[in-house]
């Protein structure tokens, strides 16, 4: 794989919001992408980002950007760029993102929009980034067919967590059955000003709207593979399409909890396995130390050195202590151990606002540069 | 049933603890019991109960018992009372109520070290006040055999919480096969010191010593019967023992968490029925809110007047909101809802240190008086 | 003093917010007042008050109240009503209030709107209800003079819980000079949603909008008294006005600090007295302790049966643990000793939604029920 | 001056606790210092680091220090130690540093046990390094007189947030003459296991125990000058003392709080000065901006770039956004304006783990090794 070799341009819509934040802060010391340009809503548009934002990061606004006028979230104010990530709101991101796309631009989006697109794939870079194939036929849809501009996601950040170990269970044991996970989510999920803190100080908040419904989905079309439909799809024959999981089928159940911690997702896992007899937990444990993904293989910049730390301390993963793992790029597991009702349970901790949310669309974007999906 | 009409003395042992400012709380104005002795460590021994003691509720300390003189926690100087509440920690417990039983006081205790005893009940006043039928056994098992002394215990706090909501399911819809639980438990049921701040603020603990297998030992315990044993038996033919559930044996799985909450455990519950198909959420729902227990109907003055509240509202039971429901003695249900990979799931809110701990002594000890087993 | 013989119908306005369903739960059960109207925004108005409201209380939602219809917050519909309490918000308070008083209904508000008003009283019912009588100057103010309507208003509720012992104070030693106040304000100061829990936990904002300025301001005009204009006077000579303290000029210096904390105000307070020399930390300790407001010796049943505890053990007050003294209607001190500085340092704590708020308007209408000024 | 051209072995007493990890965690990556020796008790001596050492720190333990086996606190085994840090408890620290100072050790403490030392100095490296002056006397007190063992002590962890900007003023502006501060301190304070979780959660407690004595009486030491006795002196004519800064006397009132807040000490100053008019607000921004302390110009490499930031946004200085200006090693003020009662008012965070602690032993150590107080 070559690297580039000069700067690639991108620009952030959505800078000023959470999500958009992280994003800025990453990308101004990137070694591949250089900040170009940023969007925000017409209220902030014009300003310079400083006075734009309510920043909320430990670390400065990066200095580099400090003066940077915002810009209104449309595709001339953009043409520039050859990477936009997309840290917009659910409300607004389809159309803008559409529009972005249509204007012949990679997007890479945090937003939930576009992820049940059956075009569009849903990827944790960690995991499935073989589903950028399905780019070709995304911008085959168009008319005439888009040459640079596409769209991919990421996953919600309570999804992207857990399936870092499945994908390493089933790469090392073959398929899934059965997966159940019970979340305690750390309120940054959530947004600015997102949770009030009346509702969360002293308490646990057992529901988090849409939330259950999105991790059930995305883990069969993120564990899932890429198929050729047959001749009664209504693609045609021989068009690629996410098969959910579909050789193996796979029961997700989950329950989502929203805990007074500031960044970071804890999830209790327990998994049931196809093949009989299952795993050990010991043979777990070295599968999950193991996992190596395409992304490191890659050479990506922004990947983790190491994908999975594996805890022998009984209580850890903990959230304050286990967030800022390869800088919050890897994803830590602990307690492994054997589950009276399915096979093996466990315990995951993923940050929420890094491989979460914002390092997740830039590890695609970097995937996505090296296997000269994104044109430059 | 014949209430008692005259004051029953009744006696408080670890009554500077965690545990023990709650029964002081509760017994002070309980309309049978009347306190009459506080035991606690040597270093406490022989001060006025005010000074002794590191006050944590929120209420004051009762005025009848400021100046009550602290007591060696031994049999001699409780000889007056006719019940003893034990709040012990387990690393003194073991010999200090067993000592109390041997002097023919009935204990009721919170402690762990007698519930695996197989003669000793291991009672959820909510659930299985049946097996009090055990109690001659016990005492049969002394030379000579006991006149009034026996010990009781109650069940773990995150255990107490959750077997309720099951109870009731079984007794509507018949035998459980498997449960899968995960707890997001409240820092109360540590004690104090108990939880160093340093280690929950901002964090989750997804670890309790020993919590795992207590839930799934207990549930067994309490949910399974009383039956005779067969000439095999080391007891005899005809002896009574705990059947641990084994007509249908049950299959429990417990995931534990410590979370930054003051009171309440929070428990994520999935359950698989026997019975094919299984109920629907809607009937467990109308099963759930129907349910009144025994102590209930015995007329037990601190029994909750409704055991369980069933939530309509997506986000609730909420620890900080919910854990006063019945004043701490009742148990909160919501989110019904059905699960992928088992039957149903739902969520589960019970006051760890109401129903969890203090309150379910004394209601053991009012089902006792009520039914006779305990003589006055 | 006669207490009224027959129920007094009561309004509430702005009833779905915080203030507003603390109002709601003390009315319920007021042995005076009936809840008879319940008002609200538009939005809310013509639903049943249960459905309306999105309750955050830890008790429920008063029987007697969950079907009423909430009305429009207009005079037409308070008709009935001798008493209106108003819990709403700023943004509207001051044109709804002044309407309801223009249509000559008694107004107890908890909004800041009218508080700079030179006609209205700033009462905080344990200080100065000796200021009700401005309201026949205020009534006076309009043609034709109103009979029945007036405002009056409560503090602030970080202003209210430390003029209460600083009123005892000056009531005690004469007049103070000097007085420097840190707070430590609970979150439930800031309404709902109000604060974002991802800025406060894990965290201290050392700034609470307008907050300083209010407790600078407000102190002043409390602890002041009436005088006489002189001719020079723009109401003409002879006419009350609230002097400021002006007698003995009275410096006050605030910080205002928000923590996370669900209710109760902490405030650490220094004073320097007129008199030389001061009082001793033990002479201050007895004239807290022994300090009875009119309130209550008029008989006005939510007035605390003890207004100001003095704790000695040297870590109270804590808001946790004190927050509910009397209900939340008493005021907690603490920690009185020397002040390098001033005079005398103490720690205050008061329950920013009982005292703070709510409790002050029932309390503060109650008094006015004894003293006539409510006409019914 | 000259930097040392070879590394300087230096050791940690109490490397096991909580300001020990932060020893660990800053010297595994100094420029000059290489950790040659850590020590703790008995119980943890003789075991590698790694297994000896309950970890709390967000980074993972130094692999350099993981397999060194811990020692027991007495000088032998220090022997190749230049320096030797102290994060020992109180309860320990005044044999054990004693011990090792008579070994012939340069002892840096952040224990309290030799703070009130008339030979011991106590060192804020941003505010009064010019007190190493002290250490020949400190030595030429032994029989015979030590070469290179002394002890420095760094000051309590709520001192030397505030005293950095109150030297800062007096810099600029002449003699303070009152100073007035509230803290709401971070639970790190108390070390590990510290605050009890039921202690602080939705709650502040208004008391640290000896803290608020230890902020008045160390702001003397520390601010004040090093002056020659005269003949009365117990030193005899012409020795040397610490003035308290007696020369202007100064009134320090302290209350402290804490609360749940991990890290960070937030501190709200009022001051007043001797010099009438008093500076303004603005004046006194410029004067802190401007501040560089000894330790920057000698060029420290530990010491922060940038010594006071001065926020102009409302609502900060926040501990959880600001504890990790310049690695903790900064301050950062705020809200600088003036005081009703006395002059100025602002507030101050430091970072009570960083510069208030371990950071500040550190460059205590530098200065001193730049100054050639320590020989190596």
């Amino acid at each position: 794989m070559q690297h580039p070799t000069a700067p690639i341009p991108v620009g952030v819509l959505g800078a000023t919001g959470t999500v958009g934040q992280r994003f800025v802060t990453l990308l101004a010391v990137h070694p591949w992408f250089v900040l170009h340009a940023l969007g925000a809503s017409p209220r902030s548009a014009g300003r310079p980002y400083a006075q734009a934002v309510n920043w909320k990061q430990t670390t400065p606004i990066p200095a580099a950007v400090r003066d940077v006028v915002v810009r209104e979230c449309v595709p001339e104010a953009f043409r520039e760029c050859t990477i936009v990530f997309s840290g917009l709101d659910a409300d607004v991101a389809g159309d803008i993102e559409a529009a972005f796309r249509a204007a012949d631009l990679a997007v890479f989006s945090n937003a939930k929009n576009f992820r049940r697109d059956p075009h569009v794939p849903l990827i944790v870079p960690l995991v499935n980034t073989a589903h950028l194939a399905m780019i070709p036929q995304q911008q085959a849809q168009f008319t005439p067919p888009l040459a640079r501009g596409f769209i991919v996601t990421n996953a919600n950040c309570s999804t992207t967590g857990y399936v870092v170990p499945l994908h390493a269970l089933e790469r090392a044991f073959g398929p899934l059955e059965a997966v159940l996970v019970t979340t305690l989510q750390a309120i940054s999920g959530a947004g600015y000003p997102g949770v009030p803190s009346l509702d969360i100080i002293d308490n646990v908040v057992p529901y988090i709207a849409g939330e259950e419904e999105k991790i059930e989905w995305e883990t069969l079309k993120i564990l899932g593979g890429l198929s050729r439909a047959d001749a009664s799809s209504p693609g045609g024959a021989g068009a690629l399409a996410f098969d959910m999981h579909a050789a193996h089928p796979l029961r997700v159940s989950a329950a989502c909890n929203r805990v007074p911690v500031i960044d970071g997702h804890t999830e209790c896992v327990s998994v049931r396995f196809a093949r009989r007899p299952p795993p050990s937990p010991q043979q777990v444990r070295e599968a999950l130390a193991a996992f190596a993904p395409d992304a490191q293989a890659l050479g990506c910049p922004s990947a983790p050195r190491r994908t999975i730390v594996v805890h022998e301390e009984p209580d850890r993963p903990q959230p304050r202590l286990d967030r800022y793992y390869q800088d919050g790029a890897g994803v830590s597991v602990g307690r492994v151990r054997q589950c009276a009702v399915l096979d093996i349970k466990f315990v995951v901790l993923a940050n929420n606002v890094s491989i979460g949310a914002a390092t997740s669309s830039i590890i695609n974007a970097e995937v996505a540069v090296l296997k000269n999906v994104v044109k430059y």
